[in-house]
């Protein structure tokens, strides 16, 4: 297939992704960075698979490999990348490539965006979650162990490459938390996506290289347009991409960073939020129905799990960044295509519906 | 004496300065804050002067009390603020407020910078040194082992309150510190202020009123238009800036977080700009004696100490951030009044200066 570009319009910040395949080791890679030195970062996992090939794109880059999985990314991992940069002499004129899945990601461009209070960095998304959301727009950081990504900034990046090839090896588990994001995309903005997802999840499942290109290209390009319109989350619009976020995310830190992937707890804070958006008599049943059908065809969670605690829970969800003056926000679906954020939601409602919902 | 303001012009990350007596417990602090809540942050010295009047000025503030001094400008206290402000539930809608000097206002702005990617802060800077440089232009971060400021982002505050009451308590040393700052604006860009300087030094390390107010005005004044051209480093103006600072971080990090005050090393790293300059050609001999004739005068030291090894020193300047593609970059002096980036010096070169300039 011949490489596509879309490109993110953000005046002095903007830039290009590409999506292709065999794009790792190409010169798309190198093209994009204006300085002299480059760092790798990567993870245990990823730099086995694919760090000699991207070495072989920027030849002279050095490289940081860190520990795998959400547990490590903290603070303590972002020093250790400020470390090694500074021992390796690192200056401004350096460049970070995130060679890895949306920890690697995150924590690489949050490291780019303090080191020497900023650096540019490139995208190298090794994950399909990664490639259709967290890669693209910019937001960097850590977790701390009260809340999922509570420390960061948004940085964004000189480029994403996204190498098609890279999802060959990946591991159904993985494959399945990134159609999660691609399934939220379609039912905060896209009714039609949404449609085409419903009508092509078994292909999609199948990893057909059409299908899947078509559904890559199709979340950045409603991401990116997202991201143009509300850069830094300061209007209400780029909330939206937090559909089954304040969900997801609390279900990630209540079961303890990593025993979920970000994407399975997302594709049940889908759930939650339109079983929500229901309840308050936005959505009908059929539709709820529906998107739990499409979320099991992906293999997803179909239901919260028992093992939760509900107060561990609304603890979680009481931290999110969303909340405002104490009072809780949710964003939820007007119908399939069009999430709004619903404001001055109470614990106690949250807390009955949790319950509910699991009986 | 009547409050003055100076603003400082970024777009939509514009801000005043306001400079007068009685300023911490006034209407100024609390008029430029337009979050619900506030979280003042200080130090173990500073709290216990002035933190009653601040919280006097903003009702309901809660506060965090950060253990005092450079060698507790870390990651870890970084990581304990926004610790502290998630046990607090605090939101996006949390404005801080960094009560304290230079190091209080760097990590506070930090957080800021990082809690939730990116909050409101103000700065009510309480040394002479914070009120003249640190405190505006949004240079934010933590040191690390491995070199000063090394962790950080640009981010600026929504206003900075000058309040000339607290140069009152201050320790003649950590004046001195600030003065040091004052005098390197002088020799960057205002040979008349320079000038000035010489005639008033008396009078200002007496601390008299309407010559100190003239100071830090014209400090600001200078600092402002600096940064209004060049917000962040990006360009080769706001390097500028740095003048005496290459060697003065080395110094710091050389003898230890703490064992030097910033303003000092800056005075003594002022002093080898001028020579070092003076070797070039640029300077001459009678230029540098009246810098360190000022300096003295100022209560700085006159001399780079013999305690220091050459090769400690050398080593951070090479971690200098203004460095490029592994060559040193200095700022130095034109003449008196107009300071330059020189680039390309060598370590060697670096290294014969500073065994010459010990005998």
């Amino acid at each position: 297939m011949k490489t596509q570009t879309l490109n993110i319009d953000l005046g002095e910040r903007s830039y290009p992704i590409y999506v292709g395949r065999g794009l790792l080791d190409g010169n798309v890679v190198a093209e994009r960075i204006r300085t002299k030195r480059v760092a790798i970062v990567s993870d245990e996992t990823v730099a086995p698979l694919y760090l000699d090939k991207v070495r072989a794109a920027l030849p002279g880059a050095s490289d940081i490999v860190l520990p795998q999985g959400e547990r490590h990314k903290t603070l303590a991992v972002f020093e250790h990348v400020c470390t090694r940069l500074l021992e390796a002499g690192a200056g401004r004129d350096t460049t970070l490539a995130a060679l890895g899945g949306g920890i690697v990601g995150d924590i690489t461009g949050f490291a780019a965006a303090c080191y020497q209070r900023g650096i540019d960095f490139i995208q190298l998304p090794t994950t399909l979650l990664a490639q259709v959301d967290s890669s693209v727009g910019g937001k960097t950081g850590v977790n701390h162990a009260l809340g999922k990504n509570m420390i960061g900034a948004f940085h964004q990046p000189r480029a994403v490459v996204i190498d098609l090839e890279v999802l060959d090896t990946l591991p159904p588990r993985h494959f399945s938390a990134g159609v999660a994001e691609i399934i939220k995309y379609g039912l905060i903005l896209d009714a039609k996506f949404f449609a085409w997802l419903k009508d092509n999840i078994d292909a999609l499942m199948a990893r057909d290289a059409d299908t899947l290109t078509h559904a890559i290209i199709r979340s950045c390009e409603i991401k990116a347009r997202v991201v143009e319109r509300d850069e830094r989350e300061s209007g209400g619009h780029r909330m939206l991409l937090n559909l089954g976020h304040t969900f997801g995310h609390a279900i990630e830190t209540a079961a303890g960073y990593g025993r979920w992937l970000h994407g399975e707890a997302v594709g049940c804070g889908l759930l939650l939020a339109a079983a929500y958006s229901c309840e308050l008599g936005c959505l009908e049943n059929g539709e709820v129905e529906t998107i739990r059908s499409l979320l099991e065809s992906a293999g997803l969670p179909r239901a919260l799990p028992l093992d939760l605690n509900v107060e561990t829970l609304l603890d979680n969800i009481a931290r999110d960044k969303k909340n405002l003056d104490g009072q809780y926000r949710l964003v939820l679906l007007k119908k399939i295509g069009e999430a709004y954020v619903e404001d001055g939601v109470t614990r106690e409602q949250i807390a009955r519906f949790l319950e509910d919902t699991r009986h």
